[in-house]
Order: C-alpha cells, then structure tokens, then sequence
C-alpha cells in the first residue's frame, strides 16, 4: 500500500508530547508513513515574528492529512497564534466540517452523576469555515471611552447547507437517525433563520432522519441533564466550541475529546487534533493525557479510508480506558502512549 | 411606607402560573402594591400584530419594577416575541446589568457528583444591551443559494465599562472577592480585547479583588467540573445567556434559577423574571415550579431596597427546598407558592 503523508504540526505547551504518542500508535499499525515535522507555534513566533508562512502552507497541503498538537501559549498576546495558525489552516484548507464526537467510553468517570455510556454518545458537526469565527470585524477609537468594537458573524446558504449536508449524512448512518440543529435562533434572527431553513430544506431529502432544534442555552442544559437527547447535532463555529468543551468534560474530560476539521471534498488535507489546548502549565512533565491525539489519529484513519486500522485504534484506547478504571493512572505520557501501542500492534 | 408600583407581565405559557405565586409571596410580605397587569405576550400579537406598543412601554416606564413571566410560544415565529417584547423592554428601559446568581441549594439535587452547596455559589452578571444581542446584521439574497446572512457584535467602551465596573462593586462585597472574566478574546479579538482591557483597567481600582479570565468553552468544562472555580463572573450578552442556563442546570435545574434585568442608574424600571422560559408543553398544568420566580421577587425586593424582606422571601425557599428534599414534590404550582407564602408570613 501506498505510504501515508502526514504533515506534523506539534505546537506549542504539551502538543509536542502527545503529538508523539499519536505517532507511536500509528507506527504500531505497521504503516508506510512520511512524516513532515513544522515548526510553527509560540517558538516560532518569537524568533521570527511568523505564525504560517504562505511557503508552509503550501508545503502542508501537498499531504494527505494533518496530524496537529495544540497552539497558544501565554507569551504570545491571546489571538495571534489561534488566528494565525490554526484558524489560518482551517479557513485556508477549507476545513468547513469540523468532527467531534462525544462518548463517554465504559470505564471513563463522569462528573454526572446517575449517568451511563449509552446516555452520551452524539456526534458534533461544527461548522468551521465561517459563523463569528470569520474574523470580521474591528475597532474604532481604540482606547478611549468612545470605543466601539464589533465582531461579524457571516453565514452563506453555501457554507451553511454543505455542512449541515455533511450532518444528515452522518445521521444517517447512525442507528437513531436523529439530528438536531443548536443554535439561537431567537435572537440571532438573520444567521438562525438561514440556519433552520437550510436543516428544514435538507431534511425533505431525508424523510427517516427525526430532526429536532434547540436553542444553544437550552443545549448545554441538556448536554448535563438529558444528554441521551442528542444523536447528531449539527452547529455553528462558535456554538460548537462552546458545547463541544462541555461534551468533553461530560464525557470524562478534556483528555479524551478528538477531533477533526475535515475538508470532505479532498481538496486540501484534512486536520487531527485534539479539543484540548497546549496546557502550558503542564508543559514538559510527562502529565498531559495522550487519548485525545491518539482517538485524533483514529479518525485520520478514518478519513483516509483506512477503517479497520481506525476500529483498531479505537478498541484499544477503549481497552485501555477500562483497564485503568476511570482514574488516571499514574502514567506518564509516554506510558499511557506505550500501553495503547502496544494493544495496537498485538 | 409608601407602596410599590409594580408592572405585571405575566406573558405566555407557564408565565400567569408562576407569576401568580410570585405576587402570592409578595402579598405574604404585607406589603402595599399596586400593581398594573400588562397584556404582552402571543396572545396579544395573535389579536393585534403588536409585541409591545410605544404607549404601553411608556406607561410600564412610570413603575418601579416590572415582574415577568415568560414569553415565547411556537405559534408565533422565533424572534419576534422575543425580540419585540422581552429584548425591546431590556434595551429601551436600559437593563445593562442581567444579574444571574447560580447557587446550589442545600436539600436540592444537581446532576454533579460529589458536588455539595459550597461549590456552586456564583453571581453570574450578564450584560444586557449590547454584543450579539443588538440586532445588527442583515439578510441579502434570502433564499437564494447566494444568501448571505450576518449578525453583528456590537461593544462599546460606555456599555463594557459599566457593567464591569458593576461586577467589581460585586465581588468586593462578596467573601472571595474573585472576578472571572468569561469571553473567546482568542477568536474575537476585537470584542475580546476591549473587554480585557477594560477589566484589567477597572481592576487598578479594586487591589483586593482576585481578577482571572476564562473562555467561554472553558468555562463550560469548569461549569461541571470544578464549579467552585467561580464566585462572580461578568460576561457578554450571549456567552451570559448560555453559561447561565448552564448554571442553572449545574444548580438544580432551570425551575430554580432567578435573575433581574437591572438598570442600576434608576433612570427606568428595573425588570424581574425566572431564567426558564414559556415551557408550553406544562402550561396550564399547574406544574410549573415557582421557585424561580420567587426568588426573582426576592432579587426585585433587594433592589428596590428591601433587604430585610428580600431574606425573608430567600429564607423561605431555602427552608422549602430543605423539606422537599430535592426531589420536585408532589405540589402543584399553586401549592408550592402557598407553601412558601406561609412561611414567608409566618
Ligand atoms: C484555540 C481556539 C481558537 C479553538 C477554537 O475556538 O476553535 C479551540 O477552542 C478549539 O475548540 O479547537
Ligand atoms: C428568550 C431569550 C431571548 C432570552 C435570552 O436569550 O436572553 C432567554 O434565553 C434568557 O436567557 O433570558
């Protein structure tokens, strides 16, 4: 089989360190990988003033996918490297799914209480190519009381029906068949509107699919009270940060959550990365949970077609979740990335 | 002492229900009211097309507060009650501070495990004219696959600085004396830097107070996992709106949850109501809980000077919860309220 070429984006804080762990397991499976190591994050920055040269990026997107840490650190001013890196590579490569499955696996402690595996298993579908995070906006007598500052939200029918396409075609290969579309509907009139017409309009063309809405407050009620209400919820960029982090911490923390910004149409190359951040107060201990990039990397496989490879590496973090019975063990990183491998490669 | 001039909104769904118990426990107080009921709400668009006519808003301006059920029914399109009648009174009367305590009480349940009273008591303080929540933005080509719809942030200096600056009045008189700053200032840089820094300004002013930020998705994750992170928070329109429905899920659900729409200048009326909505499946029913109004009379009381009743009317709740032990009796909606009046009386 043809070899795998993966373009590295390690970051910054405990990136590189589960970046590695996410590696491990896949050189476990036995595959032909070229990995292309970037140096881009806080460091980076600091020498050169650069968070994504345009060479880089035209470097990245002649790979098949993208295997990224975690990005930001405190000596970087808030924004610059979110904006400039990774929100940069998801506009630019034209990432408009962004993939987060939330499953609290057996084994996993949750902060819920009188709460089982089989309550929470959705799949979010973020959109991740427009919404607040189009980086519209800006400011006007900056520093003085009459300072105004403003942050556009822009919706395209275009940019709002691949995605909730995308959706509805994940609902229906699931068993419920549900799908419900969270935003705010109510007081964001114009982006809710073209929201609820584009789910309603799809849904004609899926007439098995039980399709529901709720507003995003209502949501994240849901999410810790009834989360057995969601299958597949489909969202907007921002709405879809916000309880995405909450469906991680549902489901047993943020160590765990992956993710994908998926380009579906093969364009550009697709992006793994975990929900977690670089966790610079962490850095360099050997402490950071390497899950989340490792169940990253399952869905990489997925992406690339590569299923069975993708079942493989799922079953064994699920058998390493409930070995180690909830708690996180006394591991470091590197062991925990060891255990999995391990289970991978026998 | 002269009496209380209180504007009556009872509105849609379970509103006239639990707003019944509310002025049940305020007549318990013994206190002179006059109150001027107000027909808003989807009946009176149904009949008229009107949401909330210039006279009537005039004339709700000549009370000292306003006590408001719920607004919202799905026969009326999304938006237009909310935007033209709940919205239209927060903005025209000037409600920049929404003040959402979330506090778990003692006897009531949370979904959280291992999680007691002592972990759950913030003072969420919301700001209510500005941000998401404006209005601005536009549709083009509406239904077209060319549609571009927008919604735009707006946040002005004036409007962060004094909520802010609320906050801090807030926290300083509180135990901990701890401000959590709640935004997404990595994504939305222009709106998320004039919020920091107008924090960061204001907290020169208040050396004793602890000042943190967190993002909103954040905050979500630390909403279940380590609530007692938290003591007063201040925030944007829209993250407010969700963090607080989450709050009030974390603290034992939404029939619980009281906030005050407040314009602290005096300048208008300040407005009262449960954080819940219309809940038109139990309308009717006699099923709605009226703690949360009740304690959004208690806020009402407190803000028009009243501490000395507005404790009473805390302390009954607190007792009935006791009693109720968690679980959500047996009680109608009439009974709950008859409940806590008598102890209010007594
Ligand atoms: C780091 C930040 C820009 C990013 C986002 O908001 O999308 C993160 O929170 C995430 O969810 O991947
Ligand atoms: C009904 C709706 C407009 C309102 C809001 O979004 O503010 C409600 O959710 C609330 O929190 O009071």
């Amino acid at each position: 089989s043809r070899s795998i070429r993966l373009a590295v984006v390690a970051g910054d804080g405990i990136g590189p360190e589960v970046v590695a762990e996410g590696l491990k397991v896949l050189d476990a499976l036995g595959m032909k990988i070229e990995q292309t190591p970037y140096d881009l994050g806080a460091a980076r920055w600091h020498r050169t003033g650069e968070t994504l040269p345009d060479s880089v990026l035209a470097e990245i997107r002649q790979h098949d996918a993208i295997l990224l840490g975690a990005v930001g650190d405190p000596s970087v001013p808030s924004g610059v490297l979110e904006r400039g890196l990774l929100l940069r590579l998801r506009f630019e490569l034209d990432h408009f799914v962004n993939l987060r499955p939330v499953r609290l696996y057996p084994g996993v402690e949750t902060p819920l209480a009188d709460t089982r595996p089989e309550d929470i298993d959705m799949l979010v579908v973020r959109e991740g190519t427009e919404g607040p995070y189009a980086g519209a906006g800006g400011v006007l007598r900056k520093g003085t009381p009459q300072e105004v500052a403003t942050q556009e939200s822009l919706n395209t029918a275009f940019g709002v029906e691949r995605v909730v396409r995308y959706a509805f075609e994940q609902a229906a290969r699931r068993p419920r068949k549900k799908l419900t579309l969270v935003h705010k509907n109510n007081v964001l009139t114009y982006a809710g509107d073209l929201w609820s017409r584009t789910v309603d309009a799809v849904a004609a063309e899926y007439p098995d699919i039980e399709v529901d809405y709720s507003h995003v407050d209502a949501a994240t009620m849901f999410f810790v009270s009834q989360p057995e209400r969601f299958d597949v919820i489909v969202t907007d960029n921002l709405f879809g940060d916000i309880i995405t982090d909450l469906g991680a911490a549902v489901a047993g923390g943020i160590g765990l959550a992956a993710s994908g910004n998926i380009n579906p149409t093969g364009a550009a190359p697709s992006m793994f990365e975990p929900v977690h951040g670089s966790a610079p107060d962490i850095a360099g201990q050997g402490k950071a949970d390497p899950t989340a990039t490792i169940l990253s990397v399952a869905l990489l496989l997925d992406h690339l077609g590569l299923a069975d490879e993708a079942r493989k590496v799922e079953q064994a973090v699920a058998d390493d979740l409930i070995e180690r019975q909830g708690a996180w063990a006394a591991r470091s990183t590197r062991e925990a990335g060891d255990d999995i491998a391990e289970r991978v490669a026998g």
